[in-house]
């Protein structure tokens, strides 16, 4: 059975809503995070990238969110949630599972601009990333007008992977979608899975931590 | 056939160097950047997100390098320099296709950070930066001592996406691996092979842009 090593608040929510969706078993194993909200020295140990999410399969210790839903959904789920090179949404597919981790780069990067940045530097990588920022989502919120789910008419992993970047992102400073309408019909439209629901009931960022 | 639209000193040169090792053919279209080192306008137009590269396959235009190489392999190349769901080292491959975006987001963030920021909160953010760049390079190190290749036995598309990292972003004052001797002798060994050569002559970041 595979363990998810659930960080508190984190992405690591994701990994609990997808075996939600595919109803598979799974141990949850929580870690909170210390009064600075980094992760503890336990969850350090973990893995040597010692990002979260982290999940465990018999000897694998697996890091890395994307490479996390494929694995499972391929190992254990036939492929499902998954798009074939053969399917005309292929491309689509792997351009938007990888959009959240473009988009957690220019959180730290903003996050660090806010963090008093000033002067012409400042002013040049700030450009940037506002550039690189509205791209992203001009495109999202185009995709999402054009196509009920970010790799076309089904759900999938994208899908999977991208909420988290339009929902608790904002909470921690991140770019809200006030302004992009299809988006927030999109998120709505997500929120009302079941599996989805349950999920964040129980591992995200609102849940309570199990009590040792 | 494929056009690349190359951005000249950009991530696009991985998709050059993929066509090389796969032999197959393709147009490459040539963007400078402007004086501000930012893509020009024509660049800009091409794509919503608008980041480089892109690449055009008839009616379809894809951008996102991580997603362009799984979309040409698999769909030109019956998945030579992918690895499969059912082997071995699937999970490794997939970790490793992820790497690249993670390590961008951490260099923009330290470019903004290094853009004059101090007080606590420069403190946290650069804390958390400097903690997770460690951990993804302890990692990388780690690995390739263990492998020849990040995915395996085998040169996978993992290998196509990392080397970015490694030679051209240190010339953006992007993390060296001075420090990282089986990182080292990795790109000694990418280094050797004939395509790479080739590649990076054409389009690397010391390439010479074709007269127009």
């Amino acid at each position: 059975m595979i363990t998810i090593h659930h960080l508190g608040v984190s992405q690591s929510d994701r990994i609990v809503w997808l075996m939600e969706e595919l109803g598979l078993p799974y141990e949850l194993k929580w870690y909170n995070r210390k009064e600075d909200r980094l992760a503890p020295d336990e969850y350090l140990a973990l893995h040597p990238a010692a990002t979260a999410p982290i999940i465990q399969d018999g000897d694998l210790m697996l890091a890395e969110s994307a490479a996390i839903v494929e694995y499972i959904c391929h190992r254990y789920a036939d492929g499902k949630f998954t798009v074939c090179p053969d399917q005309p949404n292929y491309a689509e597919y792997l351009y938007w599972m990888h959009f959240n981790n473009n988009i957690l780069g220019l959180f730290f990067a903003k996050s660090a601009l806010r963090a008093q940045a000033h002067g012409p530097d400042a002013d040049r990588i700030g450009g940037l990333i506002k550039r690189r920022e509205e791209g992203y989502y001009r495109y999202l919120e185009q995709r999402l007008g054009a196509s009920p789910y970010l790799a076309g008419p089904e759900f999938t992993c994208a899908d999977v992977m991208v909420i988290f970047d339009l929902t608790s992102l904002p909470l921690f400073g991140g770019r809200t979608i006030k302004d992009l309408p299809n988006a927030q019909s999109y998120v709505q439209r997500i929120g009302e899975r079941p599996a989805y629901m349950k999920a964040m009931k129980i591992a995200g960022p609102t849940a309570v931590p199990p009590t040792a």
